[in-house]
């Protein structure tokens, strides 16, 4: 069977220390790879490439929290209830699998199973009887009274469970962007498609918390006349940012905005333009906290259009349920242009009642009754300690009052882009693999970004001569002195020196001869054109920082 | 109770964003702490300045593999049998205890046993029965069929495993180093030591393969007359490399380089040398895999010395311990100066016996048998999927024959010096923390090294006017596009706004005054001096960079 691009990536890819499969002198596990040298230079480069975009331009602020996530903050947040693959297990073979791998496109499960269609690709036995497996791996935190806990699904609820916090960092001002990068984890049931479906995977996420009411970027305006891919489930289109919005395509700007610097971030960091386009989730296919989701899709020969960035609107879901379980005061402020008068029902808590009934706990009681906001009417419930207790009717009096306030509390609502980096450097790899003849044989070459490319510069003595070497050294030296990644080789022809160089993608090569000795100059060669010039030793690390950058 | 730095440090890192503790709105858990946007800076700061000590001027590659570990990888290292705390329960009370945490310092944990001096912390109950406990947190991977694994206990192991690829990716020449920055885990059993004692933390690692014959660094005799500050358990003492390994104080060069790399890097990154020492691990305290191991300790007010690095010589314990369980070829090999000449014993393998007996195996066995190592006499076994097979002796034949070899191959060992990052921030945090006062008010702020600080720049336009602030945010945005991380403050008095930068290590302020519309000057205020300057807004950039790296 002749190779795929996918083979041709991947054995290059191990061959060259991007890509190693896991674990694989012990057998190996599905849905797990290792970064090599190139691979974990790459990867680095991508991400602080997309720091770059969020946080040194689009004033987003980084945050690192634990991959472990305590069963409570997941139970709020709907994953130990919705992150689920209906799953099937074949009682013959005991092949389990996610029924999404295995019904045709388009037809629904339950007509699936219904119409007997499902069968087991391995055996051929009739499938019955699937149910939802919930994708967390579990551990436990402890020993004796331990805590349940997962291996985070995503980045994002290390930043909602600090929203508080970081709100007070960013001097309670909307809209803000907090990001994390970092792993996530998938317990996916059956996991088949390399690198595209891990179980231990690299995310980059963004959470902007918005005014529901403004959900507007302050930089929209001098983006919205740029255009955007879009697919509608049926044919592509450019769109401007502003026209997208006005006929609601997009739900509102905040979105459109984070879509064009996803775009841009993609685009910057080699994506094949031909090979990318944003799709919108049908309501079916939404993720439980999202109102409205679009999918950065790159297009691979092997898999077809896969899903690399989510850009979803999660409203006031994750705030509000981490309010809800914790009464913790997560709100943000609407300052009003003047302080506001307003008639407020508050609650005068009777001590000679709360104290006898709930002793120590009184005081507790009667300072949360007095914060209370009592626009429900029914009885007052109470949350202390991770219970509800009810408060009865004779232990306080309701009175109407008029209180001076500055603003009103509301649940920002959060935009979130959301990148699996995994998948991206992949595409990138697929989308700069390139196939050539060099004098009549075959040739092969990654044609990355600069930016990203790993190794930026090579550094070679012409020949083994003790002269050339040290002059090669220094140069090496000084490029890395300069944060500037080198590779340094002295082995074989400079013909096969170039070729190593260009198949893991390193844009320029630098030759030291006996000229350069005399006239202080070396070659650079450009990947690309394989044009080569001769260049001043002196101004060499500028020459680089400025063509790598 | 006064506060002691800890308490000052951790307070003032909650209240600006550099350290929460995880989860606090759910009741938090004792060993996990998420970084806020400035320790997240810090922390990528200081695991990019490693990353120039390592990376770029040691010459090691980097890698990334996952934090699941299967059990079959962590079983032949020896950590599920070796990584364990010796544990005791309190029958009264129930708490679980760390036991060397509860005993007195310098008497074992038998003796106090015997002498029933080990007492409750919590209720006074006698404590009895105390029993080791495996510190790793486990998992499942996959359903029904699912596999055992672990959450790493360090990043080491993913290096190990493919060591046979990264000798290759390194054209099999040593010595050669590989690093790995990224999460461990440790489920302790009761941490009551904030951010010192992390059951989720962050690691750098790197694991050099030297020679056995070769233990000695190419850049060692660079560094041998440079003097690292040791403590032999009674006093401290500089001393040159070089006569620390002659006097078999440090067993042998790669280990000497190591630690003075180790000791550079530190003090590059604002560590307080008064504060600063190694330590050399006694007999009873070595890991598992260990021969030697020196520790770089930090003095923290609070804690006494904290071990923040250790660096060990792992000698061929966990490559051989791979190449037991697995039978892969994760040798390296010694070159012959020419090729030799030897006499090897051989089997020649008979398939007329192999084939009726093994059937569809007995080719993987004959490949097997052939390219065995047979200097052992007694009976052969082959390993095969898994399993150990018996090769009856009728199956083969054993001949003496001569051989042409163009080297020898060997285990190599590892030196590894290994970083806790969090205890390197928290350390950090402690030394530049600075309590002065400022017009007769309390001033604190952290002296932070310009390489580690979060912010490099605060950016301030005098007034809110608007020529100022347009001037004011085109620097600002200049400066980022530079990567310099600024922050933009147009709030409250320019001493508050200093102070406030202060407080958070931010080595410079500019600002943007009336004089700066005219002169293109702008007020440069350097946070140790307190001196300010005049600068061209041209140069700045540059200026900045300067300084800051």
């Amino acid at each position: 069977m002749p190779q795929d691009i996918f083979d041709k990536v991947m054995t290059l890819a191990k061959r060259r220390g991007f890509i190693y499969p896991s674990f694989e002198i012990y057998g190996g596990v599905a849905g797990f790879y290792d970064y090599g040298p190139l691979g974990t230079q790459l990867k680095n480069n991508i991400e602080n490439l997309w720091r770059n975009y969020y946080i040194l331009r689009d004033n987003c602020v980084e945050v690192n929290t634990p991959t472990i996530t305590l069963y409570e903050v997941l139970k709020a947040s709907g994953h130990v209830d919705e992150f689920t693959d209906l799953t099937v297990d074949c009682k013959k073979c005991k092949q389990s699998y996610k029924v999404e791998d295995i019904i045709e496109k388009g037809i629904t499960a339950e007509k699936a199973f219904k119409e007997n269609k499902v069968k087991c690709p391995n055996c051929g036995e009739s499938l019955k009887d699937a149910y939802p497996v919930n994708l967390m791996f579990s551990t436990e935190i402890g020993f004796g009274k331990s805590r349940d806990a997962f291996l985070r699904p995503e980045t994002a609820q290390g930043i909602f469970t600090d929203f508080h916090l970081l709100y007070r960092y960013a001097r309670e001002k909307l809209p803000f962007g907090v990001v994390q990068i970092g792993k996530g984890y998938r317990n996916e049931v059956s996991p088949r498609q390399g690198i595209i479906r891990l179980r231990e995977f690299s995310m980059a996420e963004a959470e902007v918390f918005f005014d529901p009411k403004d959900k507007k970027h302050p930089d929209f305006d001098k983006v919205k006349n740029k255009e955007i891919k879009l697919f509608d489930n049926k044919k592509e289109m450019k769109i401007s940012l502003e026209k997208a919005v006005k006929d609601k395509v997009i739900d509102n700007p905040a979105l459109a905005y984070y879509m064009y610097l996803t775009q841009e971030f993609l685009l910057s960091a080699g994506v094949d333009f031909k090979k990318f386009r944003f799709r919108k989730h049908a309501d079916n296919e939404l993720a439980h906290y999202a109102t409205e989701c679009w999918d950065a899709e790159l297009f691979s020969e092997r898999f077809g259009w896969v899903e690399c960035v989510g850009i979803a609107d999660r409203s006031a879901y994750d705030i509000g349920s981490h309010i809800e379980s914790t009464d913790t005061d997560m709100y943000a402020l609407r300052k009003f242009d003047k302080p506001k008068t307003v008639q407020v029902k508050k609650i005068i808590p009777d001590m000679g009642k709360l104290g006898p009934l709930f002793k120590d706990k009184a005081g507790k009681i009667k300072k949360i009754l007095e914060d209370m906001d009592i626009n429900k009417s029914g009885k007052i419930t109470v949350r202390l300690d991770g219970k509800n207790i009810d408060i009865p009717k004779d232990c306080y009096k309701i009175v109407k009052t008029s209180e001076k306030q500055s603003g009103e509390k509301f649940i920002p609502h959060v935009i979130e882009p959301s990148f699996g980096i995994d998948r991206i450097l992949y595409c990138i790899l697929e989308h700069n693999y390139v196939e050539t003849k060099k004098k009549g044989e075959e040739y092969k070459f990654l044609k990355l970004n600069p930016v990203v490319a790993p190794i930026k510069v090579g550094v070679f003595p012409l020949i083994n001569d003790a002269k050339l070497v040290k002059m090669a050294k220094e140069i090496n030296d000084n490029l890395r002195d300069a944060d500037i990644f080198t590779y340094y080789d002295a082995g074989g022809t400079i013909g096969r020196r170039y070729a190593r160089m260009d198949e893991v993608g390193t844009p320029f090569c630098i030759t030291v001869d006996h000229e350069s000795l005399k006239d202080k100059k070396v070659t650079i060669r450009n990947r690309d054109t394989t044009k080569q010039d001769r260049i001043k030793i002196d101004g060499i690390v500028e020459d680089l920082k400025g063509k790598i950058s």
